[in-house]
């Protein structure tokens, strides 16, 4: 349910309804969708609150939402979503590309990645401190030493960090270092954690999980959207099928039903998609131009001695061409809307 | 095993090694892969057999295939395989654009959509007499009359036709009128089918089963080719997955992955591949960038009124904008191979 | 749609009906269920031919039936079918176990395989002449000679024979052969298989497809039944998921909705179900707990030493346990029905 | 890698050899194995570090572990693991009947169901009291309420009580109440919370993720017992498909399987493995005949007006049914050892 605020309402007369959408217990999402501010209320409401919100002076109308995700339809917000992140525009025409190694091995290595990254034009810094792994006995990652390092590197050369928390209680911890919080396919569906997120007041990317569908995935979107935190980008990297030629198979009608239904970003990460590293450009290319905003992406200075997930990393010359196709295909797609 | 063929090696030369090859019950596959003359060995073969090769002054070298499926691998032939259908050429360039309705409903209709296909630039017709219905109960087609009206269409508007055949008893028949055998998803691993259209004489679009992998798709495409009958055009059309948002679930990285170990053209099916019309345009053109060498898609003057596949047809206008935007996305990907 | 005939309507009465309606184009597919004399109408229907129907002295009632599965429903024929193959009775409380090679690989395995199959209390011999491989240079069976050894075998040992038909054109060959006619996992959606088995007039034991859902099998059983031969025998045999430890997974919840749902046989054949030796007799004693009225089994002398699908192959000592166990499972079956 | 000890090896020379492997940063985890006393070395060890090893006077032989799993294989310990809570041994031969309410509603249903529990034989209570929910909208569960009222209802009839924790902060919580931890299928590669629950010192119940192969579900409980937790039970509860007939796929193969790979107990999930009521008892049945321990059932005095997941609950008179067949058939699997 969302209330349609009046053009002409004031906005002594907005917060007054505000105030009392939450005396009531209610959350009060606050959007602007098409030059139209709408105001939704989260959670359980009786027709008697429907009928009090009905007698405030700014209420035009009050709608009801369809599907069983809401604050993240399009029925809510016709509007893409742009995510403000240090200047950078994540949901609109600027290119995203994020980019790292999966897991941070040392200093020097991650240092030398984020000058590639920046050099070609990528402004995100992905990489793993903690690390969920599926076998107990392999590397598990850094851990606060990775976070700092990446800052660092972020720092000296102006870019968005990007990491995975993997636990509430490492909320607080990997928050005193990025700037945006992933949420690993694994994870997808640890509401406990996305709960926590809505709180965390930094931007959330969530990744799909393997066996997750577009409906569950906009599902684990809404809470932590309800929770509070209403930046949220969205990340398709493949589903669990019967096919093994690749380690997953990313979902492109995913992608493209994923912008026809929800107003959030969304990101291909082609590098776990298709687990081999001749197939990230091709699916990461494809993937864009059927609507992702932007991609993620694992590149390693010598693949085959990563510490994990070699097999799919890119070296920096193949890096470096993607990012300029990645490039053209934005500007292309773009170009296709004035047709 | 293939034999390289010596460049300077004489057409009587040629001659004898491959009547040699055929008096010994194998067939000999003759292609030219980069300037290379080749000639494939079909057939178990012994270790006396490859010796007795080497005598032949023809003969330069003989090489071993290591993958499964062999004479539609790179690893035989790495040059891209264009299949000429009455002057239009599958696999280069070229765009590659087959529209029409799923069913063929009446006369009138397949000549009306057979314009509208002419007018847009696509070149070949698709259409089912035959129609494989999960239903005993639902329509099962007009049969040879909508073979018919199939070819008047073709003929008077100088398109391709391209029609499903269900049973060997059917080749003859749909024979008389297609100038490609389309196998249906279900029919994928129909061995008897495969062998007998190997030998039939036109070319062959295969589409793959909604729970074949990659390998299986190339080893059905194996068996066509290995029944003496080279001109097989791939098609991807959807696998099954646990995803129920969409009909299937478009496999781009099988799309990519097949461009990558296989010569044979490729095409996508966004159609059945989504279920729904609104993503057959981002996905066919995703997957064009991925590597698809051209699209077919349902189209349907009133789509709500079609006899069978209703929700994932286009209408003609939408039809028309899908159709430019193809054009303009083969553009685009020639043009990023210059970079 | 089906008529309920009256208790007391005589046998002139009914041939009056059933000629009746099979004048008018429908079908006319005569079943007692449970004591209850009812004739499917097959073929679309109209109000008035409903109302024309009413008036034969014959009908006490016509009932539609909700489901697009209709003739194989409970819903239509509530008690199971049993049907009679030389005296052994599939779908009722005997023992029903189908064994055998995966090929025939020679007139003295099978006689011998044959010999095992009697001794162990199994009345059915499987075995394949015809085989769907993967590879077209695999073998691909010995063809009609191994329905012939596989034909004398069965007589020599009195046996029912069970081998699998690829295709429409040789059905009529095989047909001179076998007791029951097999259509494989790969051609469960061949259309115009199914319908030429309508009306061979030999019971059909029909594979489940690797990624045929429950209603798409019954749909496919519907097929044969719709075409005239309502001798349809269901065999689960496992899906295609992402789990790559088994082969297939045997899908236990399909054999308990496919009993609920369906009055025909199920079968079990947890060799290709689960592709390991070690698993077949735990799986296939579950499945018949669970609903199944018998089994499908893969046996071998020396199964390391098997032209196709060793791995999946019990030894004759394994068989002889397996068989003791599923004897006792039956009768544990019918003793939980009385608690 | 695990180290076998001299039979007459004495206490103090074993415990020396475990102080020793402690001292280098290795776990010990002693196991008696058919008669046979083995110490499993936890993580990563050198050469010279066996050398070592070799030296102790209680050291017979050290063998390398060859699979990922390593602690939880049959290769390491080959005799099935009994876990013993409060007097009920969890993978004997015992009758293991968990049941209980999805969610825990209220005090007096939770009496009401523990009592029907006990007189049917049941040892365990199953219930929710921190639901994890695909919406945030849906009810969450009473919290810390319902953990009270579960524990007064357990003490009362002499239950173990089993429920799911779901993030690490909670565990000091739950631990207070609960007797066994279950980790939910959402949860299965939580891997910070496995890590956790390592330490937490009572046993858990780890239920298969929806995409979790056979290998990755051993791998997520081989991080519980890394982490110092041995007692661990493993739970099929169905994984994803394709198949929406019900709600998940039980996979039989799997639960045969990992009684053949592992020495841990399974017990079986038929209610969320089904989602549908009357398929509860079969599948039940047919997976404990296929080598589960026992089994965890949802029943509701109502299902219809259940908080959540009615569809799949049994009613009480259901659930005495299937309590006396599953003791039946607990006693029949017996029986069948001796053939």
């Amino acid at each position: 349910m969302y209330v349609v605020v009046k053009k002409d309402a004031t906005p002594t007369e907005i917060n007054e309804l505000k105030q009392y959408i939450e005396s009531t217990g209610h959350g009060a999402l606050e959007v602007v969708d098409d030059g139209i501010r709408k105001i939704g209320i989260m959670g359980k409401s009786s027709i008697s609150f429907k009928e009090d919100l009905l007698k405030f002076s700014a209420v035009e109308d009050i709608k009801k939402i369809g599907k069983s995700f809401k604050f993240v339809s399009r029925e809510f917000k016709n509007e893409d979503t742009v995510i403000d992140v240090k200047g950078r525009k994540i949901g609109g025409t600027d290119m995203i590309l994020m980019a790292g190694p999966c897991s941070i091995e040392n200093k020097e290595m991650i240092m030398k990645i984020a000058k590639v990254v920046k050099e070609n034009g990528g402004e995100f810094l992905r990489g793993g401190a903690f690390k969920p792994r599926t076998s107990p006995y392999d590397f598990q990652g850094l851990g606060e030493d990775g976070l700092k390092y990446m800052r660092e590197a972020c720092d000296k050369y102006d870019l968005v960090m990007v990491t995975e928390v993997m636990d509430t209680k490492e909320i607080v911890l990997v928050g005193k270092y990025t700037d945006i919080f992933q949420v690993g396919a694994r994870n997808m569906q640890n509401f406990s954690l996305l709960k926590e997120l809505g709180k965390a007041g930094k931007p959330v990317l969530l990744k799909r999980g393997m066996s997750a569908t577009v409906k569950d995935f906009l599902m684990a979107a809404e809470y932590i959207v309800a929770f509070g935190n209403r930046e949220v980008i969205l990340c398709e990297r493949g589903i669990r099928t019967f096919e093994i030629a690749t380690r997953n198979t990313v979902d492109i009608n995913g992608v493209a039903l994923l912008k026809e239904k929800s107003h959030l970003p969304i990101i291909i990460d082609a590098s776990h998609g298709t687990g081999k590293r001749s197939l990230v450009e091709p699916v990461t290319l494809g993937c864009i131009l059927a609507g992702a905003d932007g991609a993620m992406v694992e590149i390693h200075e010598n693949p085959e001695c990563a510490f994990s997930d070699g097999d799919q990393s890119l070296d920096f010359k193949a890096f470096e061409i993607l990012a300029k196709k990645i490039e053209k295909t934005i500007e292309f797609k773009a170009s296709l809307k004035c047709l």
